[in-house]
């Protein structure tokens, strides 16, 4: 059962998907007949084949440049920094964000070798000094690495004549203060704003 | 972004994997690089080639025969009849079977159009007769239809000379009284057994 096998392991290397999983998915697919399974093949094949990053912002793309890049209705001047390409997605989800990205690839963790020059920081600095940008948000994932990168590209871009801001920290909607984290609870009372009359 | 959307779609086509799952796998191929995909690929393309159904039982195979049935220390008086390949993997979880399968590919449902020329019920008569068959345990899923596959394979092999048995009914382990239905609880007290001094 050597085909079987291998695609089992290979399914369980996703994320979120245990050997048990792989394996009703595996025993689906077998169920189905062939077709399904090179379907699933075929999409994997042009998807390795034909995306890269985008050459302007790091975000996965099809063409030279991404869907955000090659839109003129998005603001050139607003530049959303973030740490992957899932959490372009998870911005768009606000629906709020009408700029363009950056993909950094990553954050700092000079702990495991991670350093400024293995993130895409070169390409946002040349972003910058093209000087068609006016804010660059830093949108880095609330962890010590993200606030790390964060803080580094706030002391980078400082000099730049460029608006840096960085996401609002609070309470998360749907949160109950006695569960929140005291980190976010001191932001959210350092940052607490005023009641609209 | 086609390509990426086709294989989102394909995806989530899966049992159990939404669109959202099916994005986040999406983009975690996209980030490890094409290697990962072209590798899954691979194995999809490698099972639907090799992979069909076992000449004797149904079950799935990679030679002409499946495992059990090349398998010479498994029993082949003793067949467990069971309505598909994921069966045959719970049945082995058990650890408690030494004999080989017989896989129907379904269910009888009259009301889908599944009659029992859509399954592998000729197959199984034909194993029976071939007088090598001592015991036929009917292991259909506990549902309707299930109970309506195993009481017609009951009749069918009623004057063949060959034990046939069920699976027990009976209260899983772990389960609690107050939410057992009342048809798994009338069956639990009717088959009652005696406590072994």
């Amino acid at each position: 059962m050597r085909a079987i096998e291998t695609l089992i392991t290979e399914l369980a290397r996703l994320p979120g998907i245990g050997r048990k999983t792989a394996q009703r998915l595996t025993f689906h697919l077998l169920q189905q007949g062939p077709d399904d399974s090179v379907r699933l093949a075929r999409a994997l094949d042009a998807v390795a084949a034909t995306v890269h990053d985008c050459a302007e912002c790091g975000y996965v793309a099809e063409e030279e440049r991404c869907e955000f890049c090659r839109d003129p209705r998005r603001d050139a001047g607003l530049v959303c920094v973030v740490e992957d390409a899932v959490s372009v997605l998870a911005v768009e989800r606000s629906t709020e964000f009408r700029g363009r990205y950056h993909v950094l690839g990553g954050r700092l963790s000079p702990l495991d070798g991670v350093g400024p020059e293995s993130l895409r920081i070169a390409g946002l600095l040349e972003r910058v000094r093209s000087g068609s940008v006016r804010e660059v948000i830093l949108a880095t994932n609330p962890s010590m690495e993200g606030e790390v990168t964060a803080t580094y590209l706030h002391q980078l871009l400082g000099g730049e004549g460029v608006r840096v801001t960085r996401l609002a920290r609070g309470l998360p909607m749907g949160g109950d203060l006695e569960y929140i984290d005291g980190v976010t609870l001191a932001h959210a009372l350092l940052t607490r704003q005023e009641v609209a009359g």
